[in-house]
């Protein structure tokens, strides 16, 4: 009898993954993985070099990822029957041996293992390993300490309408903006609203080989899905 | 010349360190934490068994905690000189050899080493490793993702206000609140006006050997100042 683990892999450099992560990998007889189809995908790209070599690899490749909005009823079922059959076969795979299934960041902060969790819960045994969080990786990179005394953290998604996003920004300490990709317009049209937006920075790939950290107000260009906007608080501090 | 490296150590098990923080104490010369005088302290129990037998600690005892409340500027006072006196201290040692100084949780969320940071920045080069906070810890040991799709999540302290945490725990699709002790109460009457108590979970040494975990209105007594509470997230998913 096995179980299914979820290892989270932290913000994206290999050695910022936990110990109980990396001994999960090391030792894996199975690893499964998200990816859009035709990429090799963040996730695997990190543990590379780590699995044994007779790791038997299973790629879970999104049906749709931005192809479809999420509020069409398609996007909801695509993924919905994507979740249901990866959970029949991680719960079968499960019945005889362990297998390791890697999350970016830490799993049960807007993970997509938890869409697997749901569904394997009550199925099998399932251990999930806690992650540094890519904003964790990202407000490091600034050299800016993110939350001071008592300062409120607010964690929002660039997806919100604009007007959301502005009340978010105006009525926090501390803000931390993900999804952002083709959100960037809005999101920067929002911070400026709140009067924010000079105080705002952008991490792009935070702890990777290629990690940019921009003052938002002087980024040119797009920025991928998975960037990490904030706002650093400014509280008590003796 | 040397550097000071801040090592993030997690929530409390000390497998959930990063491997670059248990790389760094491992071959540490000198290793500095924080502790209540008269206290072995947490930071130190996680490392234990883990640095050479040859390091050379360094106790960095706060003159005060909760004796004095952080309003009376007397706290400010006397954490101000000590923070000082570390720094100096750090800033010379480290001008021949490296410093690991330990930080529970992830450094730059609301931790003590962000005023020694601001201090020591610019007299010597400071290497930030960043942690799995011990919100994720907590969280991943209620079995519950805290965050789903668009959800909003808010980072509150239990010092604030009863107002103030009420219109906070209102306005948020997640919340989590750190610092409880004795604001238990207060917050409590808080979740409770707010319409949010029975959806509340309270997380007691998460992730440690006496981790508990409760519904936090089926909690008796008083819980330790570092305990983390929440209400998970119920938002979008497929």
């Amino acid at each position: 009898m096995g179980k299914v683990i979820c290892a989270g892999l932290g913000p994206g450099d290999p050695e910022l993954m936990s110990v109980r992560s990396y001994r999960a990998i090391q030792s894996a007889r199975h690893v499964a993985y998200f990816r859009k189809a035709g990429h090799v995908g963040q996730a695997r790209t990190i543990v590379n070099g780590l699995m044994p070599d007779t790791a038997v690899e299973h790629a879970m490749e999104y049906p749709v990822t931005t192809e479809i909005h999420f509020s069409d009823p398609e996007y909801n079922r695509q993924l919905s029957a994507f979740y249901d059959d990866w959970a029949d076969r991680l719960a079968e795979l499960s019945q005889s041996e362990d297998v390791v299934v890697l999350c970016e960041g830490d799993p049960f902060l807007y993970g997509s293992f938890m869409h697997l969790y749901t569904r394997l819960r009550d199925r099998t045994q399932v251990d999930v390993i806690p992650g540094i969080t890519g904003m964790s990786g990202c407000w490091t990179a600034t050299g800016h300490p993110i939350t001071w005394g008592d300062d409120v953290l607010t964690v929002a998604m660039a997806t919100l309408s604009e007007d959301e996003l502005t009340e978010r920004a105006a009525g926090t300490d501390a803000l931390v903006v993900m999804k952002i990709g083709r959100n960037l317009p809005k999101l920067r049209r929002a911070l400026e609203r709140a009067g924010r937006l000079n105080d705002a920075w952008i991490v792009v790939k935070g702890t990777m080989a290629e990690q940019q950290v921009h003052k938002l107000s002087e980024l040119d260009g797009p920025v991928p899905y998975f960037s990490i906007a904030m706002v650093h608080g400014q509280g008590r501090r003796p």
